[in-house]
């Protein structure tokens, strides 16, 4: 999507055709800072500080990891630690091990001399199919969103809340959940976004206000508590959020907080879809709540607030704080899941009706 | 209640028996900072820029900006101007009205000469009574602990998760929804406390984590964002919060987001208390979503957070934010109301049983 009218995907080779860089999301929204990474250790240390971060993102970056390490040392005992390494940086996005299976099932049975071009070839094929999927996604919840403003009547205003960010900066272009919303927005619908700022890491008011307010889409930041006071006051018109892994019945693991907004969709008939890449899909998994590990994270992202090299701190010193970065939606409140083939039930059902050759596997 | 082993309230005449002095509660949890109010303007700018807020301290700081006035001028015109400007301090807690109308009824019949007398010995009554409620608020809400840590099997640690300041903070002592924790904690039960930050103004970090740390109760501050994670998992074991305005149904108006999770309480059968002072009752009210009106802040307190005198900017300078300060957790949600005068269900008759002579007027 544009950056100062300039388009720009989140992660690309760099011009010597071996490093790859990436927009360090960390900067954002103040600053548009592009760090180069060389090798996979940077790679690694990239996913695991959230200079890229979103389920899809960090597929792809896992991705040209395995590939910086190929360039390296091709060596199977190579292969494995940069899968290890890799592996380990996240633990609730499925698209991560998604991403590293997919480049060890095409690497492990290839001659070594082999490995550095194919594995660069399938870094780059896993980015230009999370492009091609977020855009359909986009076309379907186009579609959704048609739909629903015919329904509420027209309004001068079609307001869709978000929470975090699952835009274009948390895949490696148009996003899931605001792939829709650009769609929309470029088709002249008058969209206009509720940014959640998510706490504790602020995603949505640092990276979703920002690339909306890059390409020039109305949106208002409200923190993450009022998102039931416009929804019992008809003042949100629909939900769209993304996922790190949603089970093959449905159940869709996110930024924590969404779970919240589900509830609150639910009680005042509001829908909620979810933008869902199929690479996002845990097929092994039926409760979400029960089986997907949950990540915890540094007391100090809720502790303290750093922005520009300023750090405050916002409780005493003698508090301690916890810090989940997910929850689990059950699938009863999700009115549908959007993915690249089309339109879906958050069901068993309506995911293997989809997707019936990895429902049957 | 303690503060570095000193007993405090939060108002208190001065040595001068004329000014008042409040603690600043916008300088904590880093700053112990007591402030002097010497005239009435002096109380409503306090009240306006949350230096005290919490519905029950916000009708007893108005009370003392009455007497206040009453020192410099006991005219009627004073009295009314002092009435008005009051008022018009912040829009959603109806303990303002409350503690402004009970001096007026008050003073409004005494001669001119009496005023200054009365309004001192009223304002320092509606403070007394205020502990009085408190406290008997903690002795009713403990009987409510007792049962539910007998009922979930005596843990080692109870869990109870609060929204925002209802502690000794936002009253004169003791608090509404912490009355009870404070109670528990002295009576040896192994108490633990949610405490949600509370965005934007962060009154569960800076204020709640504050007074619980000072009185030694076991607490952990979470962003606003991780109850319902918390109640999918078992890790809550009853919430209690308090409200800025009761409907005579029992719909409550509390800080922004509080809604949301008696929701996640609801969905988790997790009982969903709310510590309720008589004075914060509405009995004018039927609907609380429809009829309460709901104070709309600067959208500065979403854009930026300052702690010791740091300001750092949260969202980019092209979004713009919205910032509703409370919302409507509708009665049925609420497992019971806990008053001053005993526990009953949130509903009409369940009010009109405990306060007869409030309902039927």
């Amino acid at each position: 999507m544009k950056v100062n009218g300039k388009s720009h995907r989140t992660i690309w080779l760099a011009d010597d055709g071996v490093a790859v860089e990436i927009i360090d999301q960390t900067e954002l929204p103040h600053s548009f800072v592009i760090r180069r990474l060389a090798n996979m250790k940077q790679a690694a240390e990239a996913i695991a500080v959230m200079q890229v971060r979103g389920a899809p993102l960090i597929g792809a970056t896992a991705a040209y990891g395995v590939a910086l390490m190929m360039h390296a040392d091709s060596s199977d005992a190579a292969l494995e630690g940069a899968y290890d390494t890799l592996l380990a940086t996240r633990p609730t996005a499925i698209n991560l091990r998604w991403g590293l299976d997919r480049m060890v099932g095409v690497l492990r049975s290839a001659p070594a001399a082999e490995r550095v071009a194919l594995a660069y070839r399938e870094a780059a094929a896993i980015c230009d199919e999370d492009v091609a999927i977020c855009e359909a996604i986009g076309d379907h919840g186009l579609g959704i969103i048609e739909r629903r403003y015919q329904e509420v009547g027209r309004p001068q205003r079609f307001n869709i809340l978000t929470h975090c960010n699952a835009g274009w900066l948390a895949t490696v272009d148009w996003g899931t959940a605001l792939a829709p919303v650009y769609k929309a927005h470029n088709a002249g619908l008058p969209v206009h976004v509720w940014v959640d700022e998510t706490r504790p890491r602020n995603q949505g008011a640092s990276l979703t206000a920002w690339e909306l307010a890059s390409h020039g889409v109305p949106h208002t930041v409200i923190v993450d508590n009022a998102g039931g006071h416009l929804m019992q006051h008809g003042m949100v018109h629909m939900c769209i959020v993304g996922t790190d892994r949603t089970t093959r019945t449905g159940d869709v693991c996110n930024k924590i907080g969404t779970y919240l907004k589900a509830l609150a969709a639910f009680d005042n008939d509001v829908p909620f879809y979810v933008g869902l890449p199929s690479p996002t899909l845990d097929w092994q998994l039926s409760d979400g709540v029960k089986e997907i590990p949950i990540e915890e994270r540094d007391a100090d992202e809720v502790h303290e607030i750093t922005r520009q090299g300023v750090t405050v701190r916002l409780t005493p010193q003698a508090s301690g704080a916890a810090n989940y970065g997910f929850d689990v939606t059950p699938a009863r409140l999700v009115t549908a899941l959007i993915t690249e083939r089309g339109v879906c039930p958050a069901t068993a059902a309506g995911l293997a009706g989809l997707f019936p050759e990895q429902a049957q596997r």
